[in-house]
């Protein structure tokens, strides 16, 4: 069975998570603290980041999120999910890496600093203005977000791909750390809504890091 | 032909152009400096970050430099750069990802800050302290190529391939900026050198980003 090394709010993990249910493949969960990474795990990954998929054998050692989802995508015919045409398979890879890197720099790398680290590891209080101005960031990528939904079925297109499922993991953490306001975007709101009452998704919604509670409305389908 | 948005000191341009060259696939170039992106760059690309390819009829747009890299792979079968079975795709990928975040965030992003935006937007001197702490993990990062070079031909394997290309772009970029020091890093010089002398690397070393002066040795295949 395969091997994932993440912490449970790890959004680029929780895209693979949400992948890998789609793809209906067994894995079980390696605990990896982004805090406190082992000499090990230095070994799997020089770049230190969480995801890593491993095999039983550990002959086969895939670090970076975006590489195991084109793994699988190569590998497992199941759900295919950078389907279509070369321009709309394009267009699956560049919002998967819009929400990767704009979104999580702009609103869950700083939610997760703020409400994560700082709780568990530094034992020190949020920067309140941290947080309004990640909240506020959010705020932009939902309209874009809402705008997309407004032309096309699913983000990138007709059918649900890679970037629904970055979109939907980098959402879940931001909205566990209670950095989303969902006033006003009811498109969006409607999207998430649907990608929550899926079986992938379920394992994600009941799972928690440690001390920190998420909203009530986390975990509920129509939350 | 196609149109490719960038600047000259844009390192993830930089892999594009070397890819097209390898590809031999004709390109112009359309400038777009990062502190002055207009409306209509942002209209092409929310991300507002360079590279975006264009086709002549703007019926094709795609932005984020691993979209385009996999779009060219998959439509242009000359110079395959993610090439080999599923796991030696997904090494191609690691590394990739390894140089446009690490490498980038690590040395080529504060070098462009201290020596691009501060000399030509801000009119600030650099922050001595932040370059040498650039060059500090610019040695770390040779360091781990040095040790891919000693057991492989090329970084991810036998044949030349993507992450050979977003190195040297993220290098050559450092590079022309001087914050590299080749010392004690004989086996990435010796790759670098091969890179410099082919086809689709030279007009990268004759082209200038205004003002800024490379090092003498910066251009010299053998420097």
């Amino acid at each position: 069975m395969w091997q994932l090394y993440q912490f449970p709010l790890c959004p680029f993990s929780r895209k693979i998570r949400l992948l890998m249910g789609e793809k209906n493949i067994a894995y079980e969960l390696v605990r990896e603290d982004p805090w406190a990474a082992s000499d090990m795990f230095f070994n799997l990954n020089p770049a230190g980041r969480t995801p890593v998929l491993v095999n039983e054998v550990k002959e086969v050692v895939i670090a970076d999120s975006r590489a195991i989802g084109e793994y699988f995508e190569e590998t497992v015919d199941r759900a295919p999910m950078i389907n279509g045409t070369a321009t709309g398979r394009a267009e699956i890879r560049r919002l998967t890496a819009l929400f990767d890197e704009n979104f999580y720099n702009d609103v869950t790398a700083p939610l997760l600093s703020e409400r994560m680290k700082k709780r568990i590891v530094l034992r020190q209080p949020p920067d309140s203005r941290a947080l309004r101005e990640a909240m506020k960031m959010a705020h932009g990528h939902l309209d874009y977000m809402d705008w997309l939904i407004d032309n096309r079925p699913w983000l990138a297109g007709s059918t649900m791909s890679m970037a629904d499922l970055a979109a939907a993991a980098q959402i879940s953490v931001a909205d566990y750390l209670g950095g989303i306001d969902w006033t006003g975007h009811e498109q969006t709101r409607g999207w998430y809504a649907v990608f929550k009452s899926r079986p992938s998704f379920r394992p994600l919604l009941t799972e928690r890091m440690d001390v920190i509670k998420p909203p009530a409305h986390y975990a509920l389908v129509d939350g």
